[in-house]
């Protein structure tokens, strides 16, 4: 087999087979296929697209090039969630615990955030001592003790996706829904879980832009699950504006404590009882939405959602005090509230602008290297449909150091009022299965 | 500027300016650019195309990646002529000198011969002594005063060409108009003529397989020479059986002196006229067909174009002896008449598998590191549209070392009889300007 053999085949939009998909892979995974070879099928790729029993095989070929955890060790049916990532997005503190204190068993590996996003490990990284690198026997062990753990990558997972991440990032070939849904998937298989849902974010804020693409990436994700044993199932959820109230990381942490003790923010907590209601039905621990909604409004009232993250964060190694007393969470120098100039009603919440600004805080990263601060942040005081007077505070910053003038032009420019009625949005646009 | 947004622009399909055409040339050239993030902006170019413009931009800044020859130190209009590659072309050989005798200056760099085509250096080299490696200097002063000389590249011309053409040949996008157009014509703009004139095959034995497409090639050509200020012309010709009766090396030679002295074959013959017809008008050495036409039965009657062949020979430092007597010509050990096993008129003369039959004797190469041995090859006896009989020789194989069974196989199916008349096809197809 010559690559270039199969880079000719893509370039005059013939379907590969599996065995010139493996060698692609192969090639990758073991260097043997030069990276100017590789970036020239990406592209390929990339402007004629898979289909999809190509992009099942190319998942299934990366999630075998490296370590696949066998979680049957546990008992029960273990479930995961993945997030496309969004601004604000704090779901898996507080959906992993809900649904664990329901009897779910949630084996979780979450990643660090990038740009506009911030990340989960960064996020519980707020909690002093909090232990993101278990082994994967630690990590199992706690799974199956406590019902959730959730930690960085153990052991050496899909690394033809390091490889092929790295060279799509600078050859223009991200944007590809072959590649895009290969590439998730491929890790969500290979960390091992039996069910996976998707939060496939659209919007502004989320590197789909529309419904539509938001649809057609989640549907080539359940393609690929469903291809490959895992009951896979999907959310297209609106990130036209953050989810919840904050955006950073020990201020999120505070959010989902919140919503795990059921004063949490509305469009966050609608957000994580659907997607634990799915869950818990993928899971079989609940037959039907009700019945799942019944167990999870019991776990929160109870305190044992609560308790289960507690657990989690003490198994994990974090100071459960700052669990139990939020304010004890790093905190920032200043606090600045931004009071709106004008009386309105908030049309538009920019997400991006405001995931930037965060990141521009100390919040997230522009590079891999960089370290997060923890403590900054911004939070908001109001969402969109909500009606807004001169004067009123429209978000509070939360900043180590002196913010700039054009950082406050940009926030004020975050926030669009307008004289009409907004009309309401849901967070969950459709479920697909 | 970053590359990776060029890269990009192209995969949105979006025009590059001058400015960014001109980074990746640059950087192409002093290798900032990694080839990874080339061959993928190439596979973009390849599937979302260039326009004229970018197309044309693309060839200068890669004609000013290097050296420029310049010849306006040699008075006259300079003339050049390029053959996109088939089975059996000598016609530089011949028309060269036949414009060079009627006054025009030919200042010609050609190639080497790779897979089923063969190269006029190569068959040049059969003369004995022939030097086609000239200094810039010694091949201005031989155009000047004898008219002609055909050499290989001098200097360091289009390196960028040289770095890309590599890339594309593992990358799989070699097949692309922009990307054939620029590279052919930044060495011919580069080789510093003042007209030029395109032989754009079409059929088997081309790299064009279609009329269509070749026309596309021969239009993008020619845009890009008229956009830089040089008279260019194409003719678009038939590749779908070999060009003259000759396929070798020195078996060419004797077929371009037979030409040159008024009995070469008649579609070859047809070809040369018409080119120099059209050359000699492009260099305003004929106002009119007609009045080129006549100059050139003068120079074939009177010897004169023969007479400058010889003349270019000798300059080169080749033995002349062997252009009188075209038998002192390299030789092979064994000649082998192929005959007929049918009776029927030729409908089809499969030209690639008589290039890659000559080629396996030896008369070409499948690498650029090969050798190639000049006495061998393939004649002729027939040619589309002649009438068979069984018995009949078919062709005579020049070879040094034993016939394989499955050649001879191989020479048999390059030879489609039929029982119905085969309607000529004129071997010019049209001529675009």
């Amino acid at each position: 087999m010559r690559f270039v053999d199969i880079i000719n085949k893509k370039r005059y939009n013939q379907e590969l087979t599996d065995q010139e998909i493996q060698f692609f892979v192969d090639g990758v995974t073991d260097g043997s296929i030069p990276d100017y070879q590789s970036s020239a099928l990406l592209m390929a790729i990339v402007l004629n697209g898979m289909n999809e029993r190509e992009t099942a095989y190319l998942a299934k070929a990366m999630m075998n090039s490296g370590d696949v955890i066998d979680l049957t060790s546990i008992e029960g049916i273990k479930a995961d969630k993945h997030s496309t990532g969004g601004v604000g997005d704090k779901t898996s503190m507080a959906l992993g615990p809900l649904v664990a204190a329901c009897g779910l068993k949630v084996a979780k590996m979450s990643g660090r955030g990038l740009g506009h996003t911030g990340g989960t490990l960064d996020k519980l990284e707020s909690i002093e001592g909090f232990n993101c690198y278990l082994t994967e026997e630690e990590f199992k062990k706690q799974v199956a003790e406590v019902g959730i753990a959730i930690i960085g990558q153990t052991g050496d997972l899909v690394p033809a996706d390091k490889k092929l991440y790295a060279l799509r990032d600078v050859t223009g070939t991200v944007e590809s829904i072959p590649l895009i849904a290969s590439s998730i998937m491929s890790k969500k298989l290979a960390s091992g879980s039996d069910t996976i849902l998707l939060d496939v974010k659209y919007g502004e804020g989320a590197f789909m832009h529309t419904i539509e693409d938001a649809t057609k990436l989640a549907e080539a994700m359940i393609s690929i699950g469903n291809s490959l044993g895992r009951n896979t199932m999907a959310m297209i959820t609106d990130m036209n504006q953050p989810l919840g109230n904050t955006i950073g990381n020990a201020i999120e942490i505070r959010e989902a404590i919140e919503t795990l003790r059921g004063h949490g923010p509305k469009d966050f907590t609608e957000l994580c009882m659907q997607a634990a209601e799915i869950m818990l039905m993928q899971g079989k621990v609940a037959e039907n939405k009700e019945e799942a909604r019944k167990m999870l409004e019991e776990v929160v009232a109870s305190g044992k959602a609560f308790e289960t993250f507690k657990e989690m964060v003490r198994a994990q190694g974090g100071n459960v005090d700052m669990i139990e007393n939020p304010e004890l969470l790093p905190q920032s120098k200043f606090k600045t509230e931004i009071k709106s100039k004008e009386s309105g009603n908030v049309k538009v919440l920019h997400s991006e602008r405001l995931g930037v600004l965060a990141m521009q805080l100390g919040a997230g990263r522009e590079t891999k290297e960089q370290d997060v601060n923890h403590a900054v942040g911004i939070e908001l005081a109001c969402k969109r449909g909500d009606k807004v007077n001169e004067g009123d505070t429209i978000c509070i910053v939360y900043h180590d150091e002196e913010l700039k003038p054009q950082w406050i032009d940009e926030l004020y420019h975050a926030f669009e009022l307008t004289d009409e009625e907004v009309a309401p949005q849901p967070i969950i646009e459709k479920v697909l299965s």
